[in-house]
C-alpha cells in the first residue's frame, strides 16, 4: 500500500462508528473533509487536469450542496440558501435537480473562492446541526442524511485521489504529507491460497445499517470452487511482467486495451517514472524509488487483466470476492479489521488476509444490477443505477477509503481504463 | 422481423446440416456468401461508411483469407498463396498473423477489384476441395475448417447488416430484394409469460458439435424465479415509448446513454425516418411505413434498457435467456425450430416462442468469460477472448443469421450503443 | 515533372482553343473528362479516402450537375431534370442552390452507379448540344457555359489528383497509365536567375477572354527588385534538405507547420516511401525510384517554405510571379508555351523558363481579394470569394492542368498543409 | 470601447516614456504587470479555460523567465537561477531554449504558488536592477531588455484579455474593476470619411526607437484611392446586422466562417448574452446592457468581414490602415494621441480619429513577411516569423494596450476565428 496516504485519516482513528449518534457522525465526517485539505495551497483547490478529476474546491462545495439541496431546502423550515447560484454550480449529475455546470468545466470556476466555499460549508453545517438538534427526525430523513455522509466519504476518497493526480502531474512533484517509513506486505512476499468450495452463496447487504441501493436485494449465486492469493500482487511481481515485455505483447491484452496500451507514453502504472533506468513512483509523500514489496497500485483493469493473463491465472468475480471476504474476514467485520486498517497498517494482524483497506481490487465482474435491484424515485435514484454500463466492479476499499465506509458488500465501479484510484490486483484460479 | 430479409437464405432451406459432410458444408456455406452478394452492384462492394461496417468486398476476401492463411498455407503441401499482399490486406485483427490494414481504412481499397476477389475465392475453394478430398484429415484440422465455416457464417450476417447500412444510408434508399408481404408476430399482439423457477441451471455448450470457445465450460448458475414475454417487443409498443417522450426523459437512460441520445439526430431506432409526420423505416426491400406489429429492431442496448425502464420491467440476463430457451425450445433444437425459422417465418409454429431467429436480443449481461473459459494458443485464441470487455451479450440469432449457425448457447456480443445489427427487445420481471 | 501524368491529355494536343466555337469546346472538354476515367475500374470511381479527395464518380456527376442546374433548368424550355435527387447529391458547396450531401459523405454513395452517371452525362450533353444549337445565345449565357467548362477543367485536374490519391494510397500501388521515359528538367540541373526591377506593375486579367472573377480588377502593385530561379527545385535538391535533417529542425518551420511535421508518418513529400534505404515515389505509372532531376512535387506550402528557409531564400509573392511570367513568357502566351507543355515536355524550348504547366508553385501570398474585386450575385458569386481566408495562392499550372486552362493571371489556392495537388517550389531573393 | 478596462493602467498615465531611462522603464513596466493583478484572487491566477488563454500566474512568471533566461543567465556574472525547474515551466514556445510545458497544460500547474512566483519576480527584478546599474551595457543587451519589456507589455494585454475570459466565463460574472460611466464614441454616431489618394506609400518602422522585427524593412506599396470611416463600427450598427439575420445568412460568410458560425452557441460577439430578450455584455466591471454607442468589440475577423459584406463595404488592408494612420494621426504620434488615449477616453479630442487605442482593428491582410524581413538568429528569431501563416493582421491597439506600446507600424496578428482580444471593425470602400 502507498504508505504516504496511510496517515491521511489518522486523526479519526479513535472513532469506532458503532454507537455514534447522527450529530456526532455528521460533525466527524464533515471535519475530516476539511482536514484532508489542510496541506493544500489555495492554488491546488482550483484545477481539473482531466475530466475524471474534480477540483478539491468542488468536492468541498458539492458535498455541502447535497445537504443544502436534498435536506435543508426540503425539510428545514424557512431555510434560505446560502447563494442561489450554488445549486447550478455544484450539482454533479443529478438531472432531476436542475441544470448544472458541465463536468469538464468544473476547473474553470475560480469563483466562488475557497474562502467563500468554507463559509458555505459553515453556513450549511450550522443549519444542519440546528436541524439535527431539533425535533426528532423521521427515518427517511435520517437515511437521507446517512446517504449524504456516505456520499461525503466517497468524495473524501476522490478528494485524495484527485489531489494526488493534481500534485502528481506537476513536474515539481510536491509533497502532500511527509511520511518516513513504508508499509510492506511481508518481508518475503510469500503467500498462501484462500479457498472456497463450490455451492450456493448469499450475496448482498444484510442488516439495518446503511448501505447503497446497489448492495441491496440479498440473493443467491452458485460458485464453482476456486482459490485466491491471500495478499495483493506486489510491485516486484508487476515489474516481472514489465521486464518480460508485458506491455509489448498483444496476447495479454483485450483488443480495446491494446489500443490503450499503445497510446500510453509510459508503459507502467500511473505515477511511475523511469529515471535513469530506475523506476520511481510518485506518492503523496513525493517521488521515490518503487518498493518491490508493496502492493502494486494505480493500475487499470486492463493492466490487472493483462497481468493475470501473463501469469496464467485470472481475476476474481465480485461474487467470489464477497464469498472470500465473508469467509476470511468474518470476525473482522465486527471489530478486528477496522482498527488495524488504514490507520495502523504496520500493526495489521495476519488474520486480516488483507482483503479490506489495502487497494481497490479489480474484479472481472461488470457493474450490473443485482436481481432484486430497484431504483429509488427522484435524485437519490440517480445515485447508482445510471452508471450500470461499461464499468467494472472493484471490491475491498483502499488506503484512501474511510474505515467506516468499508463494507464487505460494497460495490465500487470504474471504467476499465481508469487508474487514478488506488487500484490493485489479486489473482485467483479454479480448484 | 424485417420481412425483406427473411428471404435471404431461402435457397438453402432444404439443408439440414446434421448428416452433411464437411465437403458439402464447405461448398454450401461458401456458395451462400456469394449468393448474398448477387443483388449488389460493383459500387456497393467497396465502401465503408462507418468503422463498424466493412465493405462487402472485404467480407468476401477476409473469409477466404481465413482458409488460405490458417489452413492451406499451414497444412496443404506446396500451397502457393494467390497473392502475397492479401495476407496484409484481408487480415482483420489477428495480431499473431502479422501486420494488417487498419480497420478504418478498409473502405479506401478499390483494388483488388471485385472480380479479382472472386478469382481469389475460386482459387482457394479449388485448393480447399482438393485438400478436403485428399487423405483423411485429423480432428484438429476438421475443427479448424468448421471454425472457418462458422466464421464465414458470422460474416454472412455482417455482410447483410453492412450492405443494409450502405444502402440504407444512401439518400436513394435502394432496394436489395423485393418482398411482397410482411411477417407479423400476431394479429393482436397479445403475449403470455414464460416462467422459470428458482434453482440451479446448467449453462454452456454440451455435446460434440461445433461451438465457439466462449460457450464451452458447461457450468452452473443459480437463478431466482422470473418470467419473460413469449414474444419480442413490437414497433407499436416502441412507438408508445417514443410518443411518451421516452427519448427526452433522462430517467430511463444510463448516463452514457443520455449523452448518446442527445447526439442522435433522429430520436428513433436506426433506419427510421419521420416523413411528413409518419414514421417510415428502411428495410432491405426499401423504405416503407413502420409496421406496428413487427418486432422493433435496430435498437441499441441503451434503447432496449430505456424501454424496459419505462415499462417498469427489465431485460433478461444471458443465463436467464439460456434457461428459458432450454425449457421452451428444448424439442425444437433437434428438429422443430430449424425448419420454421428464417426461411418460413410465416409458417412458424406457436411452440417456438420466437426465441430463435427473430432478432438478436439484448441481455443485461456483460460479455465475460465463463468460469472454465480458457483461451486457445495462437490466432484462434484471438477469436473471442480479446473482446471480453465493454460489450453486452445478445442471444437468439436474427433473421440474418444462418439457420445452422444458431444455437441455444450462442453468445453474440456488441458494444451497447451499436444498432446496425438486427437487434430487439424481450422484457422480463421477477416472480 | 511527374512524367506519368504528362500523357494524360495527349489526345487533345492538336486543339488550339483559339478559334474554337462553343459547341466544339463543349464537346471537347466534356469528352476529356471521360477519357481521363478510361483507365479506372468501377471500384476506383466510388471512394473518398480523405475529405479533400472526392470520388471520381462525383466529379463526373458534379460537373454535369453544373450544366443541368445552372443552365438547362434555368434557360432551356421545358427541360426536365434527369433525376430529381441529383441536385441534392451532386451540389458541391453552393448554398444558394439548396441542400446537399455533406462533403465528407460523398464517398458513401454507391448509388447512383457509374453507369447511371454516364447516362446522366449523356442526357445532359444531348440537351446542352440541342440548347447550344438553338437560337443565338446571349452573352451572359455564353459566359455561364464558359464558366461551366472551366469549372469542368478544374475538376479534370482534381480528378487526376484524386485518383492518384486513391491509387497511390492502395498498398498495391496500381498503375494508372504506363509511361516509359521520364522527363528531366536538365541534365545538369544548372539554373540562372530571372530578374525583375523595382517599380509599379499591373496585375490581373486583361482582355475579353474568359477568366475567373478573382483575376479581375486589373490594378497596380509596387514591387521591389528581385530575382528568381528559372526552373523549379528538383527532387535532388530537396533530398539535400531531407538529408540535412530538414524535417527535424524546428528553425525552418512555421509553428503550425512544426506540429504538422511531427504528425507526419513519413518525413518526405507525399507519395514518397523509403524502401530498404532508397527513396521511391508513387507516380501515375506506379512506384519507382525518385529521380533527382525532376522537379519535386506533392509538397505542402509548409515544406516549400521550410525548404526556402533552409536555403536562405524565399518564395515569390503572387505579384512577383505574375510580373515574372509577364516578362519571361510574354510571347509564349500566344503560341509558344502551349505546344511544348504537358503534351511534349521532352520538346520544351529553353525559352519557356518552365513557369507554366510544370507544377503549381506555392507563393507566399495569402488568397485575398484584389482591390477592385466584387462578388457576383447568386451561386456564381460563391465560386471564389468564400474561400478567401486561410489559403495560399499557387501560380503556374501543373502537368495535370488542361493547357487551355492555364493563364498567367490564374490564381489557384489551397490550404498550406495540403499536398495532394502537383505542387512545387521556385526560390527567389531580393536584388 | 469597453469602459471598464479604460482605467486599467491609470496609475501610469503621468509617464511619458520619452526621456525615460532603461532602469525607470524596467521598474515601471514590471510594476504595471503586478498592479493589473491586484483585483485578482489567488484562484483567478491558476486556470486556463481554453488553450488560447494562459493563467495569469503563467504570464507573471513567463515575462520574468524572459529576463532570467535571455539576459541574466547569459550576461550577468555568476547569476544563479531562482529555480532550475522554471525554465521548463515558463518557456512559452521557444524551441531554441529547450523543452517546455505544453501550452494546453499550463492550467494544471498549481505549483509554484502565486506567492512563489512573486518571489521569483522579486528575485529577478533585484538582479536585473543590479545588472542595469552596473557597468554600461552595450547596445545589443539594451535592445534585448527593450524587447523583454515590450514582450511584457504584450503579456500585460494578454493578461487583461485572459482574466476577462476567466471571469467572463464564470456564471457569477465577477467584477474586475468598478467603473461608473461609459465612454461613448459620439452622441449621434455620425461619421465622416477619411480619404487616401492613389500612389506609392512607405510602410514600416522608421527611426531608432524600439520596434519588432516584423515592422522593419521600410518599403513601398502602391495603393489605389479609398476612403474609410473616421470611427469604429458601433454596437448599435452591429445589432442592425444581427437583427437583419446576419448570423443566419451564408452570403456574408467565408465557407470556413460559416462552419464556425453554425457551431456558435450564441450568435453574437463574445461575452454577449441575451437575457429575457435584451442583449447584455460582460465587461470588466460586470454584466450590463449593451451600449449601442460604443464600438463593437470581441468580434472575430469572420464577423468583421461578414458585417462588411452585409454593408456592401470592406475592411482595410494593413497598408491602407498605415497610410491612413500616417496621414491622420501624424502629429499625434509625437504628443497628441498619447495623452488622450486609454487613460482619458472621455477627454479624447476629435482630431485623433480614433485610429489608436480603441480596439484592435481587423484588416483584410494576412500576416506575411515584409519584402525585406529577415529573421534574427536564436530565440529572438522565434518571436514573430514562425507565426506568419494563417493569421490576419490587426492594427491600432486597444484599450488594453499600454500607451507606449502602441505604434502606427505595429502589426498584431491572430487567427481569424479568435475574439477574446478587444477587436473591432472599421469599414472602407474604394474611391
Amino acid at each position: 500500500m502507498e504508505t504516504d496516504s496511510n496517515l491521511i485519516l489518522k486523526d479519526t482513528e479513535q472513532i469506532t462508528g458503532v454507537s455514534e449518534n447522527l450529530i456526532a457522525k455528521f460533525q466527524r465526517v464533515r471535519k475530516i473533509t476539511e482536514e484532508l485539505c489542510k496541506p493544500l495551497r489555495i492554488e491546488d483547490y482550483v484545477v481539473q487536469p482531466v475530466v475524471d478529476v474534480s477540483p478539491p474546491k468542488w468536492h468541498l462545495a458539492h458535498t455541502t450542496w447535497f445537504f443544502e439541496e436534498l435536506v435543508l431546502t426540503k425539510f428545514k423550515n424557512e431555510y434560505r440558501v446560502f447563494d442561489k447560484n450554488y445549486g447550478y454550480l455544484f450539482n454533479s449529475y443529478y438531472e432531476s435537480v436542475g441544470e448544472r455546470v458541465l463536468r469538464p468545466h468544473r476547473g474553470f470556476l475560480t469563483r466562488p473562492t475557497v474562502k467563500e466555499i468554507y463559509a458555505f460549508r459553515k453556513y450549511v453545517d450550522d443549519h444542519m446541526l440546528e436541524f439535527l438538534s431539533g425535533k426528532k427526525l423521521d427515518n427517511a430523513i435520517r437515511m437521507l442524511i446517512e446517504l449524504g455522509l456516505n456520499h461525503e466519504q466517497q468524495h473524501q476518497e476522490l478528494l485524495i485521489t484527485d489531489l494526488k493526480y493534481i500534485l502528481g502531474h506537476n513536474p515539481l512533484f510536491p509533497v502532500y504529507l511527509e511520511k518516513n517509513r513504508s508499509h510492506k506486505q511481508d518481508a518475503n512476499n510469500e503467500f498462501t491460497y484462500l479457498e472456497i468450495g463450490k455451492g450456493i452463496y448469499d450475496i448482498g447487504h444484510r442488516g439495518a445499517d446503511f448501505c447503497y441501493d446497489n448492495e441491496l436485494g440479498r440473493h443467491k449465486v452458485y460458485l464453482h470452487a476456486f482459490k485466491a492469493m491471500d495478499r495483493l500482487v506486489t510491485n516486484g511481481e508487476y515489474l516481472g511482467f514489465m521486464q518480460d515485455g508485458g506491455y509489448h505483447d498483444f496476447r495479454w491484452w483485450f483488443l480495446e486495451a491494446w489500443d490503450w496500451v499503445n497510446q500510453l507514453e509510459t508503459k507502467a502504472p500511473m505515477y511511475w517514472h523511469n529515471i535513469e533506468g530506475k523506476w520511481h513512483n510518485y506518492t503523496l509523500s513525493g517521488l521515490r524509488v518503487v518498493d518491490p514489496d508493496e502492493p502494486v497500485t494505480h493500475v487499470s483493469m486492463f493492466e490487472a487483466e493483462a497481468f493475470a493473463q501473463w501469469k496464467g491465472k485470472r481475476l476474481l468475480t465480485e461474487f467470489e470476492w464477497e464469498a472470500l471476504a465473508n469467509k476470511y474476514t468474518g470476525a473482522a467485520t465486527d471489530a478486528g479489521f477496522v482498527d488495524n486498517r488504514v490507520f495502523h497498517p504496520e500493526a495489521r494482524s495476519g488474520s486480516s488476509n488483507q482483503l479490506l483497506g489495502e487497494t481497490w481490487e479489480w474484479t472481472n465482474s461488470a457493474y450490473l444490477p443485482y436481481p432484486f435491484y430497484s431504483k429509488a424515485e427522484g435524485a437519490v435514484g440517480e445515485y447508482n443505477g445510471k452508471f450500470m454500463i461499461n464499468q467494472m466492479v472493484l471490491r475491498g476499499g483502499s488506503c484512501a477509503t474511510s474505515k467506516d465506509h468499508i463494507r464487505l458488500t460494497y460495490r465500487n465501479f470504474f471504467h476499465p481504463h481508469l487508474r487514478w484510484q488506488f487500484t490493485g490486483i489479486r489473482l485467483a484460479e479454479n480448484l
